[in-house]
Parts: structure tokens; C-alpha cells; sequence
């Protein structure tokens, strides 16, 4: 198992500064100094510094960083100044409920295709396919055999894995072999790809883990919080 | 919208610290130094020893940390000693995603009941609603109405709210009502709850994100990691 890499844990505080910086600038808050945004918004302030100091200078001293201009700079350094075209390899309800969450209309992701080797669910969408959601359009769900294709025809930069365990290795290679460099994995196997290939795996235990943390020093924090 | 206290980006590199600890303790090694962890697992070594220092002196200089020693504390920590009983609100293709994700059998927590409001659903479990899965046992749905009841019979300590944005507050305020303290919120909306309730909001969409980085900066870095 490979595991974090610190830039990874750094990518993922930028994303959290930006919905802050986004929520201030729908504000018309103009400038804003890391102390400031680490109050608002329960972050810490060196933490901050750090962080932004390693992309370059965004702050000028006794004044803060320019929102809009930071805003910019992150949303930039993130690459989420266009959208990226998703596909999802599994049409379970995993799968489903990744194609009609909600957060994807408001996000630089678009989820355009569903990939399945189940007859019963391809040609269907994810609305007729299984619950509803919020998706208003649906997304539909092809045959997974012509992903090799369609990858090229749908021009997919990202796929997400939302398929069992045993399929996975299996799946990430196929999706490897189309020539996608990013995927998110959401089966809880180890994977194994090139060095040119990102493969980030999303373990749902972690996001429980800090819960229990919290239920057993109960003292350490309270507030609700966005992550 | 509050967001990520220092405190709980600290919990989830725990969590990390102590995976690579469970698969170091498998493999027979007995002790480990900060640098042999990082190098190991692809993460920072000052950063290791800051994180763990913060809880006590675990480490022997010139030797490194006992395996086994700190595995156990971290297990302590992250109050995973013992198994912690979990409610699903909304058994749509989310929550019968969750109910159904097979990490559950190896992880402290145990998925015993969904609930719902929709009569087609309730009744059924998370095996004969919707896909099966890989639970080999399915999780009962119930009327939501009964969860009050439910919650303290079922001993339920911690809830994970699959529900639409619209009624995402409204769930979250019965929940907090039948005295649940650790929720685990999947809708993308800010929820308010009292300071003595931690509510974690799951934000799929920022996973994407650190592939995105990873699009718009492929040099900075390559490997597959666990988070």
C-alpha cells in the first residue's frame, strides 16, 4: 500500500480555502488576511500562510489577500478553470448516486457517462436506472465493452470506480489502457498502476474514523465543518 | 459555512498513521522510525513525529516507535477499540451504497439499520431494495418515523444522513433530538447543530479535486495513495 504524499494533504486544504474564498467573494468581502479567513472559518492561520506561500505570494503585508485575485490564482492551481468530463465504471447503486449527486451542477465536474456489464441496466439512465436523485437530465449507462471507444468519442479525462472489490484491478487496467490518467477508486482493494496514472481511493471508514475520534475526546471540538 | 479545523485534518492522518501501522504489524515488523514510516508509505516524517507528539511520547530515539505500542494507542485515540453502531437516514442509492460497502466488516463500525419514509422501501433490507452489493447479511430498512424509537433501542450512536439537500436539516434536527452526537452528513448543505454535536459533511466532490491538481500539474506527483 502507498499511502498520502503531503502535497496530497495540501491539495486538499486548497479546496477547502477556495470554497471559503468563493463564499466570501459571493459576499463582496474584497480583501481578507489569513488570520481573518482562519477565524471565519475555524482554519489555521500559519497553517494558511504555509500553504499559500507555497504556490507564491498572494498576501501583501498589513493588508491580506485580495479575494477575487486568490479565488483566481487557486481556482487556476487546482486546474478547475474549465470542466473536466467524468465516466463512472459501475452502474450499482454506488455508481447511481455518484452520477446524481447533486454538488456536481455547482462543481468544474461533469459526469457524462455510466459504464456497466449488467444487459439489464445498459440503455437506461441513472434516472430509470434505480432512484431518481437530483440529477435533472440523467446520465446514461452503456455497455462498459465500448468504454475503450467511447472514452475517446465522450473525450473522459477522470473515471471513477464504483465497482466491487474483486473487478477493480481489472477495471482500473482497462481504464489505464484508454489512455485516462486520473482515477478515483472507491472499491476498498489495493491498486496497482503507473507512475503516470493518479489514483486516489476514497475510503468512506476515514470519514467515520474522526467521528469516533470526537465521541471518545468529546472535549476537542464541536462545531459542524465542511471537508 | 464553518470548515476544517486543524484538529480534524490531524484525525484523518491518524487514521492514516494507523492503516500503515495494521499492515506493518501483519508483515511482523517490530519497529518502525518516523523516516523508515514515511519512506514506507510516501509521507512526511517531521510531520509524523509533530502529529504524535501531540499525544504523548510513543517513540524511542535511535530505535524508533513500537510497532505494535502505537498501534494500539492510535486505536485508543481514534476511540476504534470498540465497534460503534451506525443508522443510515435515506436508503436511496446512497445510503444503500453505504449500508452495502464491504470496508464495514474489517472497520469499528457496524451499519444495523436504515431508515426511510418512502412505504415501497420500508420493510426490505439493503439486499432485496436495490443491488445487493457485498453484504452478505443486508441492513433492515425502517419507517424513519420509528427512528426515535429505534435509536435508542438499536443503541445508535452514530448517523449518516444519505438524504436530498432539502430535507438534509430537518433529518439532522430529529437525529440530534433522539440524542445522537456524531453524524456523518452526505447532502450537499450547511447544517446548523449545537456545539456539543459533530457533524461531518462529506463533500464527493472534493476528491475530484486533487485529481484535477494532479491534470493541471501532472510532475507533482504520481503514485497511488489511500486517503
Amino acid at each position: 500500500m502507498k499511502s498520502e504524499k503531503i502535497s496530497e494533504f495540501t491539495t486538499g486544504r486548497l479546496s477547502i480555502y477556495l470554497r471559503c474564498l468563493n463564499q466570501l467573494a459571493q459576499e463582496g468581502t474584497e480583501t481578507i488576511s489569513s488570520q481573518g479567513l482562519a477565524d471565519r472559518f475555524n482554519l489555521n492561520s500559519a497553517q494558511i500562510r504555509k500553504d499559500l506561500a507555497y504556490f507564491g505570494e498572494f498576501g501583501v503585508r498589513g493588508v491580506g489577500y485580495d479575494t477575487e485575485g486568490l479565488r483566481q490564482h487557486l481556482t487556476e492551481i487546482l486546474g478547475l478553470n474549465r470542466r473536466h468530463r467524468v465516466g463512472i465504471i459501475g452502474a450499482g447503486n454506488l455508481g447511481l448516486a455518484l452520477a446524481n449527486y447533486k454538488n456536481w451542477e455547482a462543481s468544474s465536474f461533469n459526469v457524462v457517462a455510466l459504464f456497466d456489464n449488467d444487459r439489464a441496466r445498459i440503455g437506461k439512465t441513472s434516472l430509470t436506472q434505480g432512484h431518481a436523485g437530483n440529477n435533472p437530465h440523467g446520465v446514461k449507462i452503456y455497455d462498459v465493452r465500448e468504454f475503450p471507444t467511447l472514452a475517446r468519442e465522450l473525450e473522459l479525462e477522470m473515471v471513477a470506480l464504483a465497482v466491487p472489490r474483486d473487478t477493480a484491478q481489472a477495471a482500473l487496467d482497462m481504464v489505464i489502457a484508454a489512455g485516462i490518467k486520473a482515477v478515483l477508486n472507491f472499491a476498498p482493494a489495493q491498486l496497482e498502476a503507473p507512475d503516470d496514472v493518479k489514483v486516489k481511493t476514497v475510503d468512506l471508514t476515514i470519514s467515520l474514523e474522526s467521528l469516533s475520534y470526537f465521541l471518545a475526546q468529546p472535549q476537542s471540538e464541536g462545531e459542524s465543518d465542511k471537508s
